[in-house]
């Protein structure tokens, strides 16, 4: 069924079960200790030498990224170290990375931009400061890793250095966050992150403290207890809170004869037509503030079937999305989200976080909205998600959406615009009648709103759609691709989104040259006595 | 000399010698009418069918765009048509884009992007508004060039239409500007966006009108008189402009051994080292209002030296940027255009294009900064645009520069940002600083003001340059692109910025991809009887 080069990728784990990381907890403190097996890769074919990582190493860090937030709400710092002497972390593995497939390399630094984005939205809505003890050398996406922490430090140890070499050793960008975060983030002149970024070695504590590379350094006879006080002065300053973690049970599809569900989500995978169709079910629960109640367990299965789309359903072109069943009870869910409690908070952001990744899916999304249909509430923002919705209009009534609170704020996209700014862009008289309707919207009256791009009767419906999917399915994937990013971000631009949408686009240009991934190409030579071989014609 | 698989490109032209367009001024009306010569295409291998372009028509746009700031100031309005019937235009030649390299499709687009920004100038800055009148179907880049227009009217004979047909009938996007204009600029809600981007036949007046894909439309009837009356209105409603245009004469290098000369630019291009060095010399001329002052003529022949740099040698990798001369009456040339006359104006709005330009070169830029240096006022942009600059530190105080208030405001980059606001991204204290300083500041003070990238003494200085070269010039020209990019444009974004950082740079992604330039791909197969294949894989 998957039909991909690789195994299908699973996204299920759990520290007990981590390979790659260590995960304590003492107090409000928890440490992130990456200690890479070299000898256990993802897939054969290459070693994880010098604490290099590969898709199952960032696995476990999205893991523990969200658990941190579920499990151990007393943790307000988050030290992620290396737990190898000398090296913190060289980086993406360059081995697994030449020999990936394109579709691969950019479903990987995406999911790697997701957990770094992760770590700032844990600090920024949790108040769990992520702080990068580089206890040796970070180089290449290991120095990208400590940037997406909120503070770096760095062991002077007279050795130990960050560093980009992406530029120099191997003829690609810091593409996921390196360049972007350097300059707006953390404010580094812009000639000296020319100098860094294509100065191999980096800078060692000195230099990288000077030009803001790093936050500070500590001798090696320092470091621990540095760490541990700077730790301890970043609790003390954060407000107090007051929670109790719950453990979260795993997420795991059953694969039946055409995709796979979940209690709530259902796949279904029409291979012929390229075309996957999704179907979240509305709660049947009411709501509990408990790691089982609808806001938190359906949507932590959608976030897994939008991983495993990504990864293992590389021909899937097309996403149709339905939602079906009681629609007042998604209501009900999104309502009892509003006590401003710890958990009502966390499983808000952690909502936004799934929608972001639908934003973030390389695949159509069709949202089809049919008699029955659940799309209200919070829900209602994965219509607005979607590249276009089509509703049928029926004379019964029973077609109906709801447009709640829900849209005008709880829900940012990357670039901090709400859905409806994003899409009703410069027309804020539209979105302001929009969140005005206090009452079930049916098609008539979607259309009139602006809410649904088309609204067929039910003597067109079935052509309507089945033309609309085929038509869209015979389209270039890759002319799709750069037309939904592009229209899906308009209006203004954000760290994160100049991430995914500048950087880790000029990469995926640059995964492609011969420069690159030729046979003479940088990064498929590194490592080898020959010099790789350029064509030297800029563009 | 010029390394490239094409004939060198000269951007000198005039109306007088113009073979795709026609320019006639009446009153406050400029005309601009597209009737592109079929059998005169830039190079042989296609025909220009359909009032479709390549780089030759462009070249003759942009001349124009720039020759009615100058020499037609009481111009208020432009109206741009086409000159064939039923057809406006209908984009890039296929032909031409199908057969080109990869670096001439990108520098292609670059130049189109920056005509098209060029032409949204002229409305913001001198109140030239243009308006697109659509005699006919405008299809891809014809649309896309009417999106630049401030206002655009489609003829409403049942058979017109605008269409964006990239992606179904090509397979890679309308990437200069179309679907960032459409949702940035344009406000078409996202949904109706895609709608139209994916059907290749577009709107006719109608629902173009009715989705704001058009600001409206007349029937044959009254198409030229209510094109004329829209203009009168926007006339009659233009701030009332003293000023008197003057020609602006040609410039043309002179080719020497080693490179090509204007009277105040200089270029040494030296292809071993892959290195072009670039001398602007200071003012030798009092400041006058004529087209041959200092801060028109020398910063015109900038200009068209950057356009050659990028078209005729690829191979050069990297520019050393030198100014000599007199740096006194570089200040005495900016001081002439504080006086708030048209004159000045226009100037300042041309040097500001200028360095755009040079953000946008895909060369790396080095200042070099010796002893007798003009790199004050206008001139430092030139260091603040470089990637790394470069000053001997020398013990006579003979090498210095001065920071004016022109690095404040006068000079906006595509972001709007100044550049130093982009070279110190979040510290205005540093700029606060910089733009304090009242007197020359020579290497040391430069160096605490943190000015240049490296201040090396006389004894380093040799090296420490002739290094920095052979270091930079080893690198992945594609790797250097991205980085360089993405490090000279930090913080915020505009929508030129999107188009150029984004909308483009995706574009150019998929310029490479197989389905769309492999032998069986979209843009190769264009008109061909069989169909394209894609591999649908998504990415």
């Amino acid at each position: 069924m998957a039909e991909t080069s690789f195994p299908p990728v699973s996204f299920d784990t759990h520290p007990s079960r981590y390979v790659h990381w260590g995960l304590s907890v003492e107090g409000a403190v928890a440490t992130m200790t990456m200690r890479v097996q070299e000898d256990r890769p993802m897939w054969p074919g290459y070693e994880l030498k010098l604490n290099s990582y590969d898709l199952s190493v960032d696995i476990e860090l999205a893991d523990a990224v969200q658990r941190l937030r579920f499990e151990h709400p007393e943790v307000r710092v988050v030290v992620v170290t290396g737990g190898y002497d000398k090296i913190f972390c060289a980086g993406a593995n360059i081995r697994m990375l030449a020999s990936s497939s394109h579709a691969f390399k950019v479903n990987f630094c995406k999911f790697t931009n997701e957990t770094r984005c992760g770590i700032e939205d844990a600090t920024r809505n949790s108040g769990q400061t992520w702080i990068a003890a580089l206890n040796g050398t970070a180089s290449g996406g290991g120095y990208e890793l400590a940037e997406a922490c909120e503070e770096i430090y760095l062991i002077d140890d007279g050795n130990s250095a960050v560093s980009l070499p992406e530029v120099p050793l191997l003829g690609v960008l810091p593409g996921t966050g390196g360049l972007t975060r350097l300059t707006d983030k953390r404010k580094v002149r812009r000639d000296m992150a020319d100098l860094f970024s294509t100065k191999a070695e980096g800078f060692k504590a000195r230099d990288a403290v000077k030009h803001r590379f790093v936050d500070g350094s500590f001798p090696r006879s320092k470091w621990a207890d540095g760490i541990k006080a700077r730790a301890a002065a970043l609790v003390a300053a954060a407000p107090a809170r007051d929670a109790k973690g719950f453990a979260l049970p795993a997420v795991v599809p059953t694969t039946t004869a055409d995709g796979f569900v979940y209690p709530s989500v259902k796949v279904v995978i029409d291979a012929e037509s390229r075309t996957g169709h999704l179907t979240i079910l509305a709660p049947t629960d009411a709501p509990s503030q408990t790691a089982d109640t609808w806001s938190l367990r359906a949507w932590r299965e959608l976030d897994d079937a939008l991983l495993r789309l990504r990864f293992n359903y590389l021909d899937i072109g097309l996403l149709t999305i339905r939602a079906t069943g009681d629609a007042e009870a998604v209501l009900a869910h999104d309502a009892a989200l509003d006590d401003g409690s710890w958990f009502a908070t966390e499983v808000r952001h952690f909502q936004a976080r799934v929608l972001r990744r639908l934003d973030n899916m390389a695949k159509s999304l069709f949202s089809i909205l049919e008699p029955g249909n659940a799309f209200a509430g919070s829900l209602f923002e994965v219509v607005l998600a979607s590249d276009r919705s089509y509703m049928l209009a029926d004379d019964e009534g029973a077609n109906r959406v709801r447009v709640t609170a829900a849209s005008a704020g709880r829900f940012p996209m990357s670039s901090g615009l709400t859905r409806l700014q994003a899409r009703y862009p410069g027309t804020p008289a539209v979105i302001e009648k929009v969140l005005g309707e206090d009452d079930w919207i049916d098609a008539d009256r979607a259309e009139k709103l602006e809410l649904m791009t088309l609204t067929p009767d039910s003597i067109d419906w079935d052509d309507e759609v089945r033309i609309a999917v085929e038509e869209r399915i015979s389209l270039s994937p890759d002319a799709l691709t750069g037309m939904e990013q592009n229209l899906r971000f308009g209006g203004q631009e954000s760290c994160d989104t100049k991430i995914y949408g500048r950087l880790t686009a000029w990469q995926n240009w640059i995964f492609q040259r011969p420069n690159a991934v030729g046979e003479r190409g940088a990064l498929k030579m590194f490592g080898a006595p020959e010099r790789a071989i350029f064509d030297y014609r800029r563009t």
